[in-house]
């Protein structure tokens, strides 16, 4: 086998075998494939796509590159929730404590802002103390103890994802729906999970921009997922306009708590509890889904949903006392306020403006190597669908440092549009793919 | 500028500016720039095809990054010819030393066989002590003397075109027609010639299967010599049989030597002399193509042609009489038939199969480290058209080693298709563009 046949034969859209797939992800895992070949074989699935056979080789041959995680050793079920990526989700934080709350085991394994998009272990980082770099068995004891654990991606499980992942990221391979597939599925597969459910985001914050994609993506997950046995339902909602009011990892943090304290904004509270009701759902806690929001509307409600994720930050080393007193909290030193232009609804907030804009000055990353500033990011005033006068608050920046600064307020400026007739509401969640 | 983002533009179907392209190229050559991202961006490049703008700055960044090979000091017109590559193609051997031996400077910078095209250096290397590594002085001085002289790609001319030659080679974006230009024109144009002439080669045994990927490629290459004001005129010539009888190195030169003698085969002689025709027409050497013809076919026919090649082989340092006594040359120590199966009309003679089965018994090679065999290869017996008994011969094998000879034989057999009726004749000469 040559592996310029196989990029050869895949750039003229033939399908390769599942032997021919996996000979080239075990070649390039261990080294005897060069990074060359392999992107320019990226770059062709990036254009020929991927058949569901070779889709699942792929799946399957990322797993075997490292160890799997087996949590058969924890009691009850355990099922995971996954968003591919938006500006302001912080839904994680709120949907898995809450489902934790509700008696399901909730293994996440998270990663980190790239671009314009945030990320659930920046996001928890800046609670002082938080620790994300558990071992297997600190991360196995948190969960089997509190029932809620996070963990960024080990070097031992999926080593393949993180090295193809990398050369996506350099070469403009990452908007495939094949490979992003192939990505996610397998670092969830690597678990011994029972459940998972899927949020797929689709608007300009997304990496996908229109809801054929994001369909087509949804579909080939849950169909991956079912292959393994895996109880699967994936969300395909509206990221049009960022989630909830806050998008920068400590303000952030801040809006969870509210959130689990039944203060949160309305879209980012319902879908947070939709997902949780998912996840309770799937881990057939209860017989039916309707019997599984009101379980998780009852955790939100009771306060054990807020208490849970005070247990696991706790568990991983962190101070829990930062979600009820928020200057504990990495804060900004300077704000900056955004006005409306002129008086009108707001029609649209390009959500993907203001999270590079917030990455800007400084809550994301560039590149890998960058470092983070916590405390930093936008605090939305107004959301999609009201009224504004002129000369209005549309929204505050909150910053450390002044590099960036006007080039951030600009970007957010030209985020938001004004127009002089209501906005058809849009709906959040768009369609269910199980 | 970010390389990725340059990738990803080109993927989505955007025009790179001349700064970009000559930034990418200039910062690939040294090594500023991954293999594995330039590999990424060829193959959107294969996808997405070049603007004229792209192809004129990879080509000028692509010169840029060598020395070029001044000729000015040497008197006379300086035309040279290329071939984008066939089976048995030994055209330049003749053409070359027909238009020198008519007053034009042939300039010959050649390559070796890969895959299943041979190589003008390999055909003249099986000639005892042939050296084409000159230096340019010695280079200079031969084609100042002789009138022509041929050498290998140096080391110093257009090392960007090597380093992506090598690059494209192995990641399956050899035919990209933008990149396949660039790569031709950038090398021609790195010498200070006056004219050029053309042999696009098109059909089953060239790198272009389609006439009209063979006519995009002819006119892009002439405009970009038009643009370099290099006088070129491109033939588009048919490659679905191989050109004469012989393919293989050692036999290739023994055809070359009896076409010279005005005793070679029939389409062979014929493009070989309107490929001198052009080279001496654009030279300037007489006012029409008419006479240029006339002044070809007179120094086939007077010799001339014939000793100018012993005189290039003699000041290359090889052994002249070669083209005399073939004994001096490389021979095969074993002979296999191949008889047609039934009576009929050769119809076809697939010339890629006939090239592979050659390379496969060691006339040519799999990859660049591999040697090849001077004495091995294949004559046919008849050619497309001819009518043929049950069990005539067909073509010989000509072969050193009995590895993978079987394997060859079944090759070739397959390659002849018979028909019971007469096929329709087939031009040999298809367009001109200039």
């Amino acid at each position: 086998m040559r592996t310029v046949d196989l990029i050869q034969r895949k750039r003229n859209g033939e399908e390769l075998s599942s032997e021919e797939i996996t000979w080239l992800v075990n070649g390039y895992t261990k080294g005897e494939i060069p990074d060359y070949q392999v992107s320019a074989f990226l770059m062709a699935v990036y254009y020929q796509n991927m058949t569901d056979v070779e889709v699942g080789a792929m799946v399957e041959s990322i797993i075997a590159s490292g160890e799997r995680l087996d949590l058969s050793s924890i009691s009850g079920p355990k099922v995971d929730k996954h968003s591919t990526g938006g500006v302001g989700d912080k839904t994680s934080l709120i949907s898995a404590p809450l489902a934790a709350a509700a008696g399901v085991k909730v293994p996440m394994i998270s990663g980190r802002a790239l671009g314009h998009t945030g990320g659930t272990l920046d996001k928890l980082e800046s609670i002082p103390g938080f620790r994300t770099n558990l071992s297997a068995d600190e991360f196995k004891d948190v969960l089997d103890r509190v029932g809620y654990a996070v963990v960024g991606q080990s070097d031992t499980v999926t080593p393949a994802d993180g090295k193809l992942y990398a050369l996506r990221d350099a070469t403009a391979t990452v908007e495939s729906i094949p490979l992003i597939a192939a990505s996610i599925m397998s670092k969830k597969l690597a678990l011994t999970l029972d459940g998972l459910v899927l949020d797929v985001k689709v608007g300009s914050g997304a990496f996908m921009k229109r809801q054929t994609d994001a369909r087509k993506l949804a579909q080939l997950m849950t169909t991956i997922a079912r292959r393994h046995d895996l109880r699967a339902q994936a969300l395909i909602t509206d990221m049009n306009q960022p989630l909830g009011y806050a998008i920068g990892n400590a303000l952030e943090i801040m809006e969870v708590s509210q959130t689990l304290q039944s203060a949160g904004p309305d879209d980012l509270t319902r879908l947070s509890v939709e997902i949780a009701a998912r996840m309770i759902f799937i881990a057939k806690i209860v017989p039916t889904l309707d019997d599984a929001r009101e379980l998780a509307y009852a955790r939100l409600r009771d306060g054990s949903g807020y208490r849970k994720l005070k247990e696991t930050i706790e568990a991983q080393g962190g101070n829990s006392q930062v979600l009820d007193r928020f200057e504990l909290l990495p804060n900004a030193t300077g704000a900056m306020e955004i006005f409306a232009p002129r008086g009108g609804y707001v029609s649209a907030i390009d959500a993907e403006e203001i999270g590079l804009a917030s990455s800007m000055i400084g809550a994301g990353r560039d590149t890998k190597e960058d470092s983070i500033d916590p405390a930093v990011g936008v605090i939305l005033e107004v959301k999609v669908g009201q009224k504004v006068e002129s000369g209005a608050v549309l929204c505050r920046l909150y910053f450390t440092k002044e590099d960036r600064i006007q080039e951030a307020a600009e970007r957010v400026e030209d985020a938001f549009r004004l127009s002089n007739s209501e906005p058809e509401p849009r709906e959040l969640i768009l369609e269910v793919v199980s």
